[in-house]
C-alpha cells in the first residue's frame, strides 16, 4: 500500500490545479519526494513503526529544513541550514514528509502576507484579500489541501491570523512547548512554533510530536476547579470595530459553547488590548532589530536589494529605541499580565474573534502599517502575556470563513484544543420515513445526539414509495419534473454521529443529497433503485406519517376523503415514472 | 419543538420492547415523566437555558432520587429521600430528566449485577451471561439505548466492570470530584459517583454538570512532560488469566494506540494487583460492616427478608476485622501505592483490560465469591490508589463487548477521556470511482484522515455505470442476479470524516450499504436512480479504472482485446437491466 506515495502525487496534482505560486519559497522537486514517499512506504511494510506516515507538511521560510535554503523571506539572507531544526525533524522522523517552505512576511515581521519579495499571498478562498501572516504560505497550503498540516511562527499572532482568514486550524502553543532552535527568531523571547491543519485532531497529532519539555522549569499548574467549560467573553462594545457581520458571528460561536454547556462570564478586556498596542509601539520591537538588525542595515548599504520596504522600516526604526523605555514597557507590562490574569480568574479560555477584519490586498497596498497594526488587535498580547491560544473556524460571514480564537494560562493547550472542539461543524439530516420524530427508528437520531432543527418539505422534484422493509420505510427518488413536496424533518447532529449512522444503514438505504423547499441542500434518507422495484407510489400523501395513519385505518383510505384532508403537497398520483420500475 | 418528550417516549417504548424488568427498581410513572418533559420543553421554548434538556438519565438505586425509595438494592432499607443527591441535582437543574432508579448488587457490594432481591440483571447483549455490577441496571439501561446516560458508583470497579460488559463508557472520576452526599456508602472513603454512556462525549458533557470542587484541597498537578501520550502496559503474561481471545483484544487495543501516534511502555502490575486483592481480603472490608452494619443485623435478627446471602455474609464476616489489621493494611497500601506510582512514572495512563472475563450467570452461581474476585483483579486498586480511570468498549471478541481501562494520576480525568479517543471505532469506506487511490477526489479521503485498508471487489451483485457528472463518476447499482463484481478499495476513516464526506457529497451520488467480496457490508459509494438514465453500463469492464484506460485510448478497446487484459470480474456485456433506464 503506497500511502505517501499516493499523497505526495495528490499534493503536486493539487498544486498545479491549484496555481498559487506564490505559497511556495523553495518546493521540493517531485522526483526527490516521490523517493522518500517510497522510502516510508517500504519501512512501513517492514514493520516499522511510523505514525505520522502519509501525511504531507510545509514548512515556514524562516525554520530550517535540511536541504532547503532558510530565507526568512528575504533572498539574500539565505543559508543552507546544516540541519533540521528540531520541530521538523520530529515530524519528519515519525514519517511525515516535507514539502518545501513557504512564503512569509519577511523576517516574520507582518500579519498581513503581502511583505515578502516572492510575491503577496493571497487569500486562499478570497484572491482578492490577503492570506494574513506572516505564515502566509503554511496557511493557503493547508487551505488548498495541498499538506495535510504545515508549520508557521507566532510572536504576535501570525500563527492564528492566516488560520481565520484561509478557515483552518491554527495551534499556538505555549512559549518553549516546541522548540525554536532552528528558527530565524523575530522577537526570540515570545516567538512560537506553531502549526496549521484543516481539523484540530490532525493539528494536535502534530504538535505532540513537535513538542518537548522545554528549557524553563515547568512549574505545577494550579488545578482546574472542576464544572463545565468557563469562558470568558468581552461585551461587543469593547472589541472596537470589526469587519461588517462579524460581531454577529462572534456572538454565534459563544452561543454555541453556551449550547455545548459551557458557563460564560463577561470581562473587560482592556489589559489584553492595551498589552497588545505595545508590541509593536513601545520597545520590544526592538528585539527584531537584535535579532537581524545589522544584516539589514549592511543589506541596505548594499542597496538593499530584496527587502521589503514596510519590514526594513520597521526593524531599522527599532535600532534607536532606549533600553530604560524597554525597562518602563516591561513594568507596564507585568502590571497588565496581573490584571489580565486577575480577569480571567477561573476562566478556562477567553473568546475572542481571532482578527477584527479581513483586509483586501488594496486596503494594505494604501496603508500598509495601519492595516497591520489593526489585524493584531486580539492575537498581539497572548504571548506578551505567557498564554496559549488555539484558533479555529467559526462559520463564514458573507461567503468567507470567520475564525475565534481560545486563549488560556500557559501549559493548558490540550485543554484549549478540547473546548474548541464544540465549536466543530455539525451536519445536518433529512429525514422522511422511520426516523421522523415520533416514528420507531427516531431514538436512533436521539442516541446519536441529533436535535430536531425544523419541520419542512422537500423541494417538489421527489417522488415517495412505500418499501418492502421491516420495519416499514418510504423510499425517496429525485424525479425532477413530476416531483412533489415531501413532509420532512431536518436534524442536526455531530458529524460523527452522522458517520456512524451511516456505518450502521443497511440496505436498500442510503444516504445523499436532499434539495428542501428553501433550496438547500442536506444530506438526507434516499433508497438504492433495486429497492423502488414492484413498491407504492405514495407521493399522494405527501408524508410518511399521512400515509401511515391512512393505512392503519384511523382514517378511511378511500380517494374521495383525501380531498377533505390538509396536504402538504401538489400531488401527481397515477403517473408512472421510469424509476417507479 | 417537543425535543424531551419525544425522547421520553421513546424511553418507554424501548422499555417495552426491550422486556428486562429487572433494570429497573423504581421506574417513574409515564405520565409524570411526560408533564416533567413537557415543563423542560416548554422552559427552553421560553428561552431557559438547559443544556442537557432532550436527555434522560437513570439513577443507580443507591443514590438518592427527590420522589424515589433509595433501596440500595434491599427492600427494608428502603427510605423517602428528602432531596435529589447533588449529583442528579446538578442533571435535573440543567434540564436532564431522571426516569427511574435501577437495580444494583445490594449495597453496591459485588461486581456481578446478580446479587439483588429485585433480580440478576442480565447482560445487555448476552441475556445468559451476567451484567456486571454493582451498578448493573444502569449499565444496561444505557446499552439498550433507553436512557441516555446513567449513575453508577464505584468502590470496586462497579462503574467500569459493568461498562466493559455491555459495550458502552464508564467514566470514574478521581475521589472527590463528584460529591457522595445522598450515596448510600459501600466503603465511605473510597466510593466514586460514576457516569455510564454510549459515548465518551456524551459520558463527558454529564460529568462536567455533576462535578465541582472536592472538599479536599487540590494539590497543583505536575505538569505533564509534552510530546505524544505515554501509556504503560503490562506484559501479557502478568495479567493472569484471561477468558479466550481477550489477550489478544487487549493487544489489539495497545497497537490502536501506536497507531494513533503514542508510545508504549512495559510496566510490572504487581502492586496493581497485589493491592487489588485487599479490597475484600484485608481489612478495609470493615468499613462497609460501619456502612450498613448494624442495619443488616438488625434485620438477619428478624429474619433477613430481601437480604441478599451473599452479601449479607460478606458484611457480617466484617465485624470481627480488628482495627489493627486495618493499620497494617493501610501501611502495606501505602508502600504498594508508592511502588504504584514509581511504576507508572511519567506515564499518561495505564492500559489494562477492565475484567479478566466475562462469566456467565450460571458460573456465579455456582461460585459466588470466586466469580466476584476474579472480576475485580484489575480494578480493585484504583480508588484504593486514588486514581481516576476510564473504561471503553475496545472491540468485540466472539460476538461479545469487550473492553479497556485507562488509569491515570488523580485528577487527570479529561486527559485520560482525552486519549480514551484513539480507541474510537474507525469506520470503513468503499470507493469504486472518483475517489480510488490516483483518481481525482482520492485526496478528499486523505483530507478526512482516510487510510487505504485493502482493495477487493464487490460481491458480484452489482452493475456499473458511467454517470454524465462532473468529474466524471461511475454510478454503483445492486442488481443481485445479474450483478458482477466490481473493483473497490476500502478506507478506513474516523465517523466525523465520513459525516463531513457525506455533508459534501453532490447529487447524484450516495452513500449506502455496499456488499464486498468477503461478504462484508460497507458503507460505499452508490447513486440515485435518476442518474442511471440514459447512461453507458459499463459493468463488463470490472473497474472504473480500467474503463477510463480503455476510453482514454491508452489501450485498444475492441472487445477482443479485452480478452488478453486481466479481469477483475465476470462480466455481463450488454443484457439492459431495468434499473438502466
Amino acid at each position: 500500500m503506497s500511502t505517501s506515495l499516493t499523497r505526495v502525487r495528490a499534493a503536486y496534482a493539487r498544486i498545479e490545479a491549484a496555481d498559487r505560486p506564490e505559497v511556495w519559497i523553495t518546493l521540493r522537486p517531485r522526483q526527490e519526494v516521490e523517493a522518500e514517499a517510497r522510502t516510508i512506504d517500504e519501512r512501513v511494510a517492514a514493520g516499522e513503526r511510523l505514525p505520522l506516515a502519509g501525511r504531507l507538511f510545509a514548512a515556514k521560510g524562516n525554520i530550517d529544513v535540511h536541504g532547503i535554503p532558510t530565507t526568512a523571506g528575504c533572498p539574500a539572507y539565505a543559508y543552507d541550514p546544516p540541519a533540521d531544526a528540531p520541530a521538523v525533524a520530529r515530524l519528519r522522523a515519525a514519517g511525515a514528509i516535507v514539502l518545501g517552505s513557504t512564503n512569509l512576511d519577511q523576517f516574520a515581521t507582518g500579519l498581513v502576507g503581502t511583505r515578502s519579495p516572492y510575491g503577496a499571498v493571497r487569500g486562499a478562498h478570497a484572491p482578492e484579500r490577503i492570506s494574513g501572516g506572516s505564515s502566509s504560505g503554511s496557511a493557503v497550503a493547508v487551505a488548498l489541501g495541498i499538506v495535510d498540516f504545515a508549520l508557521g511562527t507566532d510572536t504576535a499572532g501570525s500563527g492564528r491570523v492566516p488560520a481565520a482568514f484561509n478557515g483552518i486550524v491554527g495551534l499556538k502553543p505555549t512559549r518553549g512547548l516546541v522548540p525554536t532552535e532552528g528558527v530565524v527568531p523575530a522577537c526570540a523571547s515570545l516567538d512560537c512554533v506553531t502549526v496549521f491543519a484543516r481539523t484540530l485532531p490532525e493539528a494536535e497529532q502534530a504538535l505532540a510530536f513537535m513538542a518537548s519539555p522545554p528549557a524553563r522549569d515547568l512549574p505545577p499548574l494550579p488545578q482546574r476547579a472542576p464544572g463545565p467549560w468557563r469562558i470568558a467573553v468581552p461585551p461587543l462594545d469593547r472589541l472596537g470595530e470589526l469587519d461588517e457581520g462579524w460581531a454577529e458571528a462572534y456572538e454565534a460561536a459563544a452561543a454555541r459553547f453556551v449550547a455545548a454547556g459551557a458557563s460564560i462570564r463577561t470581562i473587560d478586556p482592556t489589559p489584553f488590548t492595551e498589552a497588545a498596542a505595545m508590541l509593536y509601539e513601545g520597545a520590544f520591537v526592538a528585539e527584531r532589530y537584535t535579532a537581524v538588525g545589522s544584516f539589514v542595515d549592511k543589506l541596505i548599504a548594499e542597496g538593499g536589494e530584496g527587502l521589503d520596504p514596510t519590514v526594513a522600516g520597521i526593524i531599522t526604526r527599532a535600532r534607536d529605541i532606549p533600553a530604560h523605555r524597554l525597562f518602563a514597557d516591561q513594568d507596564r507590562l507585568a502590571s497588565l499580565r496581573a490584571h489580565a490574569l486577575a480577569e480571567l480568574a477561573d476562566a478556562d479560555a477567553l473568546l475572542l474573534p481571532t482578527a477584527p477584519g479581513h483586509p483586501t490586498l488594496a486596503e494594505v497596498t494604501a496603508d500598509p502599517l495601519g492595516t497591520n497594526a489593526r489585524l493584531g488587535r486580539f492575537t498581539n498580547s497572548t504571548n506578551l502575556f505567557d498564554l496559549a491560544a488555539v484558533a479555529v473556524p467559526a462559520g463564514q460571514v458573507n461567503g468567507l470563513p470567520f475564525g475565534v480564537m481560545l486563549i488560556g494560562p500557559a501549559f493548558t493547550d490540550d485543554r484549549l484544543a478540547a473546548i474548541a472542539r464544540a465549536l466543530e461543524p455539525e451536519v445536518s439530516l433529512a429525514v422522511v420515513g422511520a426516523h421522523l420524530t415520533g416514528q420507531p427508528l427516531n431514538p436512533q437520531l436521539l442516541a446519536l445526539g441529533a436535535r430536531l432543527d425544523r419541520t419542512t418539505t422537500t423541494a417538489p422534484v421527489y417522488r415517495l414509495h412505500a418499501l418492502r422493509t421491516t420495519p416499514p420505510k418510504p423510499g425517496l427518488v429525485h424525479v425532477g419534473e413530476g416531483g412533489a413536496a415531501i413532509e420532512a424533518e431536518v436534524w442536526r447532529l455531530p458529524a460523527d454521529g452522522l458517520g456512524r449512522l451511516l456505518a450502521a444503514l443497511p440496505r436498500p438505504m442510503a444516504l445523499g443529497s436532499v434539495e428542501l423547499a428553501d433550496g438547500a441542500r442536506v444530506p438526507g434518507f434516499l433508497c438504492e433503485p433495486s429497492a423502488l422495484v414492484d413498491t407504492e407510489d405514495i407521493t399522494r400523501y405527501g408524508s410518511w406519517r399521512e400515509y401511515l395513519k391512512r393505512r392503519s385505518g384511523q382514517l378511511p383510505q378511500g380517494r374521495g376523503e383525501l380531498r377533505d384532508q390538509p396536504r402538504l403537497t401538489r400531488t401527481r398520483p397515477q403517473t408512472r415514472h421510469p424509476t417507479d420500475e
